[in-house]
């Protein structure tokens, strides 16, 4: 297809697919004119893609660069590309020094001990609950972590991780990460605000 | 304390302490001379809430101001209060005219009545999960939401929820609301990560 009917099935303007385009995060069409190239539905899933990441997970440009780079860097093994994909969809999150983040990183560290589950010491989500947690103290907000992490252990074992090909092209399942870590991660933020509303009507309007 | 007291404890520099202040967003202090302002308590903890939506909760300025007016309208019943900030927490989606975003709207709004919750039709989090679910069918990305939403309504009934104390007083109900919405959800999200790469290392490296 031409870069136009490519522009009118993604929903992305031809601007943009040239600047994705330069930028390497879109392979080149096949040229068959000096000024016409061919695009076929590798492309048309690519956009896509891209757009998921930008729209749906509010990721920028740069780390969705980051997480294409990793897909076409072959001599990645696939455990290290899905990793390096996966971080690259982290917000990341400054340490703050002092004795509170401190006190929060080690929390941290003991949750994740206790769960049992694999994690790098250095992966960014550590940084982030570290985070929040250290908010969540200061404000006085509750912090029983425990319900949170078994619901999402157990979204990811028994729903995510069937939905990606492990055994199939690596693309293919790094782009499964990817896509189930940002939309099911923005529907489970929608599903969640709507039960707060519900629950919120039911106790306050009964 | 001086507004340099108030701004070591906070985090918070003096120059964007004086925007809040400006910008009705931080409630004035006592005036004790001048040039000079005693603040206590309430301006840090108003501070430490702005903290935690502007970074945990990645809020623009203008929800924030949104989520504050909400607290402070007195003429709200407690119920439109909680919703009229819930609301501006909410990051908004345009709906997409055309057949495949009818069919969405449809699709959640069925999911909505099926789980019999009581969310308003014009709720926000409809538009998002319903973009959310265009995004994963263009992708073949599976799209069974119930166990998502199992989980999010157990763990709002179960955890959130004890957390709000709606026989108090009104300012102390939203910010817990607020609090509870952004942090559990930052919470979560960095668990379900971590629980991302525990699984994906244990399928591929064993």
């Amino acid at each position: 297809m031409r870069i136009s009917e490519l522009s009118a099935k993604s929903g992305v303007a031809i601007p943009t697919i040239k600047y994705y385009l330069r930028e390497g995060m879109l392979h080149q069409g096949e040229q068959t004119a000096a000024t016409r190239a061919e695009y076929d539905e590798t492309h048309l899933r690519r956009l896509r893609m891209i757009r998921a990441m930008l729209e749906v997970g509010r990721l920028s440009v740069a780390s969705i660069k980051k997480v294409i780079e990793s897909v076409e860097d072959e001599s990645l093994p696939t455990h290290e590309m899905l990793g390096t994909a996966h971080y690259a969809l982290s917000p990341g999150v400054e340490p703050e020094p002092g004795e509170e983040w401190e006190a929060a990183r080690a929390q941290v560290d003991a949750l994740v001990e206790e769960l049992g589950w694999d994690v790098d010491p250095e992966a960014p989500p550590r940084g982030e609950l570290a985070q929040t947690i250290i908010r969540m103290r200061q404000l006085g907000v509750s912090i029983d972590l425990g319900p949170y992490a078994e619901a999402a252990r157990k979204l990811v074992a028994e729903v995510e991780m069937k939905t990606i090909p492990f055994d199939g092209p690596r693309d293919a399942a790094v782009e499964a990460l990817v896509l189930g870590t940002v939309l099911y991660g923005r529907a489970f933020d929608a599903l969640r605000r709507m039960a707060q509303e519900s629950e919120s009507a039911r106790r306050l309007t009964s």
